[in-house]
């Protein structure tokens, strides 16, 4: 039914659409064994892909984990990875039904997940000129606590820090505010802000062939952001790994209403417009603006 | 319906079964990128998890991608991957509905795949004492082409040496077969020889909770391997990365109306008995006896 290029792919069975998606975390690349608990990294390397079942409106059913062992890797650290992965599953319902261990030269985690499908998906080519784009949560955070794990940022200890830093290390996936917005008619175009808010956008308006402005001084961002990075929104619009929703919807609700129907923070960022390109406005402060270009303010 | 422990997950839809695996090759672990084209990689990838729906008896479906890049890798490279596993996809007459891409220090490519069951499955815990035990094609050849690319043994170059290298390098999953072999009442215990004869056999033995006696002298092994190993039976034992099937069925039907009936050579090799453990009867030379047992014969 739908192939590569959006969330997950949507696969026709007699009775049920079937939605599966594959990602990965790799150790040098995505994380440090140093950042977190062996099950936070477990609960996290399944919640990457809660959150792209959740995207498109799904609910993820089972999934099949390949770990990838390098040597150095205690055995201690492996049955946490297993407790965080079955948390997680727990958590959200879902099956762990297969795996596979193999050696490598470094720690990675790939899972690919199966979801369920009541009816059709949230996709990204669906955005109609004059939709209200929304997100939910506040972005920014995860890059933020990324950068403070990496040792890029600095930031005295204290309660805006642990914030952050858990903003990235367990991030959760939006399943029940999609769930919700799965039911509106018509259907919301929705990603998963996964690449950052432009960039996530950006893959919205090309499938959905439209453009878009956005406030920029609509973006949510959290105290502890402002606390350490002050008014610069770089890492707002720019900053992946926060899994929040975005979503474009036909006028109809605001603001509050959604933030009550999804049980989440919700705020109107911009609209949808008639052409190609998205086009930034307010006097936002955006200090890393080519790194922000480049992606090297995610991780 | 069934979890870990077998070739594939059954996952309950409703009005179909689907089967649901994860594989990974790893650079530096199960091959080497000068070993052989891209294209070949891409395709022997594919049909490892081919090879784990077969031995169930299912129809490939679907598969999701998981591709890691290490520096160095050119985007040749990369395309012919690509169209190695569109090769085996598209003669599978399976779709790639999705994929990720990665950085990381090393390539690797991790499959999921899901499979179309009609019925049940054949699984690893019902063999049943009185079974025939038999195996499909020759075994050990993968086992010392890999050892020829590897430097660990040394041949000439002929047509030995190349049948060898090919059967590592292009194997075939057992598709056919085993859609014929899930049509037979009872149902045969079915398995792939990914990780070696006497490995796999115990896979079965376990699960089953039955014993097994196997006459090595039975075992098939190509010319192009005695023309290399002469009568040392511990590659076709305890080698692996063959893909030919295992199965345990009622004396029913001989070899050779196995054979027409697979359209491949089928030979008998044992029976399944009482009690636990498996007995290896035959005087074979085993010349590599505890590398068998230690897996050292094998990628």
């Amino acid at each position: 039914v739908l192939g590569p290029g959006d969330d997950c792919a949507i696969l026709k069975t007699r009775g049920a659409n079937l939605l599966f998606t594959v990602d990965s975390l790799v150790e040098g690349v995505h994380f440090a064994l140093g950042w977190m608990r062996g099950r936070d990294l477990g609960a996290r390397a399944l919640t990457v892909n809660l959150s792209d079942i959740a995207a498109m409106g799904g609910r993820p059913t089972a999934c099949v984990v390949n770990l990838a062992l390098r040597d150095g890797i205690e055995t201690r650290v492996v049955d946490q990875i297993y407790a965080g992965l079955e948390d997680a599953a727990a958590t959200a319902d879902v099956d762990i039904v297969g795996g596979n261990i193999n050696r490598a030269r470094e720690l990675s985690i790939t899972i690919a997940m199966l979801g369920e499908l009541r009816g059709t998906a949230m996709r990204r080519d669906s955005a109609r000129i004059g939709d209200q784009i929304f997100v939910t949560g506040t972005l920014g955070d995860a890059a933020l606590g990324w950068r403070l794990l990496a040792g890029k940022l600095q930031a005295p200890k204290g309660k805006s820090r642990t914030h952050l830093i858990d903003r990235y290390v367990r991030p959760a996936a939006r399943l029940a505010a999609a769930q919700n917005l799965v039911s509106l008619r018509p259907m919301p175009a929705a990603i998963d802000i996964s690449d950052g808010l432009l960039q996530d956008l950006e893959h919205i308006l090309e499938r959905s062939k439209v453009g878009a402005e956005i406030d920029a001084l609509a973006v949510p961002v959290s105290s502890a952001y402002r606390s350490i990075v002050g008014e610069d929104l770089s890492y707002a619009l720019g900053g992946g790994e926060d899994y929040e929703l975005l979503f474009c919807a036909r006028p109809r609700y605001s603001e509050s209403e959604f933030g009550r129907r999804l049980g989440l923070p919700v705020r109107q960022i911009g609209r949808i417009v008639r052409g190609r390109g998205l086009k930034v406005t307010g006097a936002a402060k955006i200090a890393g603006w080519d790194q922000l270009r480049s992606g090297e303010l995610k991780p």
